[in-house]
C-alpha cells in the first residue's frame, strides 16, 4: 500500500523538522537578547516548520513496523536532506524579503551541505540571529552527513562506501551496535570537539560570539564566517593555527575518534586513509609554499604559514580564506583547483571525492598496468586490511567517472546561464565538493555569489546536494525502475 | 640475450626511418621546383635519417625469428613513435636555426600525432617545402595511428581496445588475416579518400597545392593549414562543407570502409559507435548553433553553418577554425572544451577519449544505478553485438580515470611553468586529445603556441604522444616490473 510505503519516511522527516524548528529558537533568542526585531523571522519560521512537522507526524501514524527497504532508505536520505534544506531557507526569506527565493535557498543549501558559499554581503553589520543561524546550519549539516555516511551510505552501497560498513559479520569491526546509539556517540564527539575549538578560539582572542560561530563552521568544515573578510578579519597567526588543527580534525573519520576513546588511541594513525590524507595535505602545502616563496620573494616560513591555512581550508573543504590566494600565481591557482575536488576522509564532515577513492583508484591503475605485461598475474587488493571485492572496485571507478562527468555536464549547463567558463567550472567543482570559494573575480575567495543569475544559483545548490549525498543517492531516483515498486 | 630482445625493435624502427627519409625528399622536390634553397634542409635531414636508419638495420641483423613478445610490442609502439618524432623535427631545425629545439620538437610531434598546434607564424609567406612537410607529417601520423590502433593496441589490451581485436576466434570477424596486409588495405583506403578530398577541394576553388595539403590534414584529422587564418582564409561555404564531410570520414573506423567495400556497405550505418558519434555530433552542432543564434541575433541557418564547421573540426579532433568561436559566448566555449575531450571513433585518425568508451561507461553507470535498488539483478552487457567481458569494463573505466587524472596532473604541472590556468587546462586537454587549438587569448583558435615557455612546449608534446598512444602504452614503461625481463 502506498500509505505504508511512505508513512515511515514522513514520520522520520517530521521528526527531523521538529528538531529543526527547535533549533530555530536559538537565533531567535540571540536576536531578542540583542533587542533586534529580527527574532520574529525565526519564531515565524519555527511556527511554520513545526506546523508542517506535526502534520507529517499525524498523517504518518501507522501500525506497520518501522523498518526501511532499500528504496525507502534512498528516498529518505535524498528527501530528508532536500526537505530540511527548504525549511532552513525560511528564516532567510522572512529576515530579509529583498533576498528572494533563489538566494534564500542557495544560502540554506550551502549551509546545510557545509559548502559555505554565500550570497550575503556586509556580514559584519548583520544581527546576531542570522549569523548564528548560518553557523548552526553548517554545524547541523556536518553532524547530519557524518551520521548519513556512517549509517545510510554503506548500507546503500554508494560509490564504494560499503567499505565502511560497521555492522559487518566481522564482530571486531562492530564499533557500536545500533544506528541510534552510533548517532549519539558521534554527536557527543562532534559536540566536544566543537566546544574545545570554541574555547581555543576564545583563548586566541576571538569574542565569545565569533568563537562559537567559527567553532561550529570549523568542525563542520563549512566555512561560513561572521565577517565579510572571513578569517582574514582576525589576521592572527595563532587563530590560523588553531583553525588548521580543528579543520584537520573535522576532516578525519569520526568513527576513529570513538574507537580511539574506547581504548585504541593509535587507530587513527594506523588508518591508511588518514595517513594518505595527511601526507597529501603536507605535500600540497609545501609545494604551494615553495611557489609563493619563489613568486613573492618572501621567507619560506611566512609562505608556509599562508599556504598551510588556505590549502588546509580547501582540502578539508572548509572554505575559509585569509587572503586572496589567486594572487599567488598560476601554479597556486591550479593547485587550489585540484585540492577543491579531492576532499578529506570518508566519514568526516568534509566533502569532495574523498581520499580513499583515490587510493583505491591508484591501486587499480597499478594493477591494470601490471596486468598489461603479466596478463596471468592475479593480485588480491586490500585496503586498510580489508579485502577489496570486485564490486567495490567497480563502484569506486564508476563513482569517479560519474563525479567528473557531473562536473563537466553541470559546468556546461552553468555556462548556458551566461556565466563565464572559469566561474562555471570552479563554481560547480566547489559546489559538488562542498568547499565554498571558486576561482576568478566573481566567486573567488574575495568574491560573492550574489551577482550570479538565479538559474545559476539553483544549479549550484543542486550540485551541492548532489555532491553531499555522493551522487548516486540522488541519481538512483532518476531511473524509472526505482519507481516500479 | 639483450641483443635478441632489441634486435627486432631496432630493425623495425630502422625500416620506419628509411621510409621517413624517403618522405623527406618530397618537400625537397617541392622547394627545388620553386627554386627555393630550403631544399637543402630536407636533403640534409634525409641524409642524417638514412644514415641512422642504415646503422640500425645493420646492427640488428639477427638469425632469431621475427616475433614480438608483449614487452617488445609495447617498447616498439612507444619507442617507434618517439624516434620517428625526433627525426621528423630535423627539417624544422635545419630550415630555420632560430626556431630552436623545443619549437622543432613541438611542431614535429604536433604534426605526427595529428594534433595540429603550431608554433610557426606567417605561414602564408613560407616556402612550399616546409608547408608540405607539415602536411605530410600529419598524413603519415594519421596512417600510423590507424595501423597502430588496428594491429597493436588491441593486442596490447590498452584501455578496452581489445574490443576491436580483428583476429578473434570468430572467423566472421576476420577482416584481413595478416597485419601487413591490413596495413596495405588501410593505406589504400586512406590514400583514395585523400585523393578524393583533394579533388573536391580543387573543384571547390583551392589551388592544387592548398588542396593537396588540406586534403592530407583533413583525412588525418590533423588540422595544419598552409595559412595563418586556417580555413578562415578561404571563407567559402562550399569548401567548409567539403571539409566537414571529409573530417567526418576521417573520424570513422577505417576497418568499416574495408568491410563496406568487401560487400557489406551498410555495416557503417549498423555500427553502434558510428551511430552514437553522428548523433552526438548532430546534437552538439545544434545546441551551439542555437546559442550563437540567441547571442548574435543571426539567422539559424547561418548559425548552423558556422557551428557545424567548427564543432565538427573539434569533435573529430582536426582543429581547423574559420573564425574565433571564443566570441560566441560562455556556453559555446564550454561546449568546445567538452568536445575537445570526446574524440570520434576508435580505429580512425581522430584522438580524444573516443566515443565507444563513453558508450561503455554509460552502460556501466546505468547498471550500477540499477544494481543499487536491485542488488540481485545480473545483466549481461554487450556492445556492437559483442559480449562485454568484466576485463573490458574495468579497462575502460580505468582508462577514463587515467585520462582525466593525466589532464589534471599535467595541467597543474603546466601552471608551474608560469602559464595561466585556462591556457594550461585547455592546452593539455587539446594536446592529450590531439585537437589543435586550446582556449583563451594565447592558444585559442586565433592564437599560436610560439609564446609559451620551452618547458611548456616539451610538456605539451609529451601529452600529445601520451594521448596518441592511449596513455597505457606509454605509462606501462614507467613500472619497474616492465624492465625485469
Amino acid at each position: 500500500m502506498i500509505r505504508d510505503r511512505f508513512a515511515p519516511l514522513l514520520f522520520i522527516t517530521g521528526t527531523l523538522l521538529c528538531g529543526l524548528a527547535g533549533l530555530m529558537l536559538l537565533p531567535a533568542i540571540a536576536d531578542a537578547s540583542a533587542s533586534n526585531p529580527d527574532w520574529k523571522a525565526f519564531t515565524g519560521s519555527a511556527s511554520v516548520t513545526l506546523f508542517v512537522a506535526i502534520g507529517l507526524l499525524l498523517t504518518s501514524r501507522t501500525e506497520a513496523p518501522m523498518t526501511l527497504s532499500l528504496r525507502q532508505a534512498f528516498l529518505l536520505t535524498a528527501g530528508g536532506w532536500v526537505t530540511v534544506s527548504i525549511f532552513s531557507a525560511l528564516p532567510f526569506l522572512l529576515f530579509n524579503r529583498d533576498l528572494g527565493l533563489a538566494n534564500a535557498v542557495f544560502e540554506a543549501v550551502s549551509g546545510l551541505t557545509t559548502t559555505g558559499s554565500t550570497v550575503l554581503v556586509n556580514l559584519d553589520a548583520m544581527p546576531p540571529g542570522i549569523l548564528l543561524w548560518r553557523s548552526l546550519l553548517q554545524w547541523l549539516g556536518g553532524l547530519g552527513i557524518i551520521v548519513t555516511a556512517m549509517t545510510m551510505l554503506p548500507f546503500l552501497k554508494v560509490g564504494g562506501m560499503q567499505l565502511f560498513r560497521t555492522e559487518s559479520s566481522d564482530q571486531s569491526e562492530k564499533v557500536v551496535p545500533r544506528a541510534g546509539q552510533l548517532a549519539a556517540y558521534v554527536a557527543t564527539t562532534y559536540g566536544t570537539l566543537t566546544i574545545a575549538c570554541a574555547v581555543a578560539y576564545m583563548i586566541g582572542g576571538m569574542t565569545p560570539f565569533d568563537a562559537v560561530n567559527h567553532a561550529m563552521t570549523t568542525l563542520a568544515t563549512g566555512g561560513y564566517s561572521t565577517h565579510d573578510a572571513s578569517f582574514g578579519f582576525f589576521a592572527d597567526t595563532n587563530l590560523d593555527l588553531i583553525s588548521i588543527v580543528f579543520m584537520i580534525l573535522g576532516g578525519l573519520p569520526f568513527v576513529l575518534y570513538i574507537r580511539a576513546v574506547k581504548g585504541d588511541p593509535l587507530i587513527i594513525w594506523r588508518d591508511s586513509q588518514v595517513r594518505a590524507f595527511l601526507g597529501y595535505l603536507g605535500i600540497a602545502i609545501a609545494l604551494v609554499a615553495l611557489s609563493i616563496e619563489r613568486a613573492d620573494g618572501i621567507g619560506f616560513l611566512d609562505a608556509l604559514r599562508r599556504s598551510a591555512f588556505n590549502i588546509t581550508s580547501i582540502v578539508t573543504t572548509t572554505g575559509y580564506a585569509n587572503e586572496d590566494y589567486q594572487l599567488w600565481g598560476p601554479f597556486a591557482i591550479g593547485a587550489f583547483f585540484l585540492c577543491t575536488l579531492s576532499g578529506a576522509c570518508a566519514g568526516s564532515t568534509s566533502g569532495g571525492v574523498k581520499i580513499y577513492r583515490f587510493q583505491i583508484a591508484w591501486k587499480i591503475c597499478l594493477r591494470q598496468l601490471r596486468g598489461l605485461i603479466e596478463p596471468n598475474s592475479i593480485s588480491q587488493m586490500s585496503f586498510n586490511g580489508r579485502r577489496l571485492q570486485p564490486e567495490i572496485l567497480s563502484s569506486v571507478l564508476t563513482f569517479l567517472f560519474m563525479y567528473l562527468a557531473s562536473l563537466v555536464v553541470l559546468s556546461v549547463a552553468l555556462t548556458a546561464t551566461g556565466v563565464d567558463l572559469l566561474t562555471a567550472v570552479s563554481g560547480v567543482a566547489q559546489s559538488l565538493a562542498n568547499v565554498g570559494p571558486g576561482l576568478g573575480p566573481i566567486i573567488g575567495p574575495a568574491g560573492n555569489f550574489l551577482s550570479l543569475p538565479d538559474s545559476a544559483k539553483y544549479l549550484l545548490a543542486a550540485a551541492m546536494l548532489l555532491g553531499r549525498l555522493e551522487l548516486l543517492t540522488v541519481l538512483v531516483l532518476f531511473q524509472s525502475a526505482f519507481w516500479k515498486w
